[in-house]
């Protein structure tokens, strides 16, 4: 079966290069794309541009709003506009009934407004289908972090990779293929066995304390302090750590600082080092939204 | 057997970042060793720190010269030392007879001045273990490069590595092994079969111009010029190009960048991507070479 958005209109508003490559995405499939705070490069079929938000908005199919969303201010996030855009409610009236507005993640701010204002927003980083494909970028993103910091190579280090959740199973399975010596922590017996599999050192979380010492890196995927002051005065201050958490992380960076290691949050990474690809996690994912939606319609 | 150099001495003169590391190993096999032109680290047992090179010659079993050696001009390559070393005829006249002189690589003036001096000078680059060893930093610095420039993840992206020899062979599986669509260009009817083996796509170089179009990222291999602007021009001008041959490259750099296209020389990765690495690389092949020499003295 051919996929196909013809005859489907969508409004994008704001972004950064992840919605120039989406765009490019689903007006390919056919779809009528409307577009403001978001310079579009001439010569692309089926995309019309505006400068007010409004009126991209007439009786659309569907909403594509920045990753980021909204700022607590009430700013669309809108990297490479011009001029900012703000959220009003004026604009949120003007959304027509029902349809699917998808969002990275919605703030308290949107979350509210679009409460208030009868939206239906859906949320795709939340979706364990994005975060899987995103993980891809992340672990890529978090192999070049390591290859600029490192005075060696992946090939034959010592790597760490705390968690074994959706972005820990990809960067530990990259970091195995790449040739690093890749211990993996984490505690539920079935992840342990899974590590097991594919050959990597599995290590059980309670455990950590007495490897730790032997790493080159250590990234830490888990959104809790696991790498704390305690811990990081087991390694050696050439150990260079990298935190995919979300912010704040899981390392004590203020204890890192004071050893001289080196210690970096790194959220966000699909966007940063790979935009055109997480443009396309977008798209995929919205496509297959919103073709089921108008088979059950 | 326990691997040990206790009773060598071993004069280091000039260098950079990777004779750091290779003193290191060295000394941590027992060797004594006698520097100049580099400055080490506190603390290092066996090792001695002269200002005057000659002094560092007196009685020693090797000499280690720098990777680049000595330039035209007759300077020893001394990236980090607080003044400039000069090879001089004298210096030449102090070095032990018969002894073995390592260099990366050994240019004219220093290839005449040690044939006239009767020095026995030993080009580690030239050597296939070498080269091999050092294939993976310099694969690795190709691959973090391409992740650097392209908008894509390497997984799924479409990658072109133009000849199979050591350089080529290490990257071709390294990118398979991290998802792109490898595509490998080779000539011998036995590259063909291995890059099959690998299950990566062998293209015959014949085909070339067919299938270049289809590239994300191109690296090159091959020390001639095989992207000449007529291929060149079949490219789309968002193709990243690597070119990792020894400079010139095999690149029409000027057509290139009238197209607009991304395209990079990139000698000398490993010394620069990961001079830990390389330091050992070079500390593990001198180490079998001084063992080799003492067992058939």
């Amino acid at each position: 079966m051919q996929i196909s958005l013809e005859g489907m209109e969508i409004a994008v508003i704001g972004g950064d290069a992840r919605e120039l490559a989406l765009l490019e995405e689903l007006s390919g499939l056919g779809a009528q794309m409307n577009v403001a705070g978001l310079p579009v490069k001439g010569g692309l079929k089926n995309v019309f541009t505006y400068s007010d938000p409004a009126e991209c908005l007439n009786g659309v199919d569907a909403v594509i709003l920045p990753v980021p969303g909204v700022s607590e201010k009430g700013f669309l996030y809108c990297a490479l506009a011009e001029q900012p855009l703000v959220f009003t409610w004026e604009l949120a009236a003007k959304f027509p009934a029902n349809i699917p507005v998808f969002v990275g993640v919605a703030g308290p701010l949107l979350t509210v407004m679009a409460s208030k204002a009868g939206l239906r927003l859906i949320e795709l980083m939340k979706r364990d289908e994005v975060a899987i494909l995103n993980s891809i970028p992340t672990a890529e993103g978090a192999v070049q972090m390591a290859m600029e910091m490192l005075p060696v190579t992946i090939h034959g280090c010592s790597a760490f990779v705390l968690g074994f959740g959706r972005t820990g199973a990809t960067l530990a399975r990259l970091l195995g293929v790449m040739g690093a010596k890749t211990s993996v922590l984490a505690r539920r017996p079935e992840y342990l066995a899974r590590i097991t599999e594919l050959n990597l050192r599995p290590l059980p979380f309670k455990n950590m304390a007495a490897y730790l010492e032997e790493a080159d890196v250590i990234f830490n995927t888990v959104p809790a302090l696991v790498l704390t002051g305690e811990l990081l005065e087991r390694l050696s201050p050439e150990t260079v750590i990298i935190d995919l958490a979300s912010a704040p992380g899981g390392v004590d960076f203020q204890k890192a600082e004071s050893m001289g290691i080196k210690a970096v949050l790194a959220p966000g990474l699909p966007g940063k080092v790979a935009p055109r690809t997480a443009g396309k996690i977008l798209a995929q994912v919205i496509t297959r939204l919103l073709l089921e939606e108008s088979d059950y319609s």
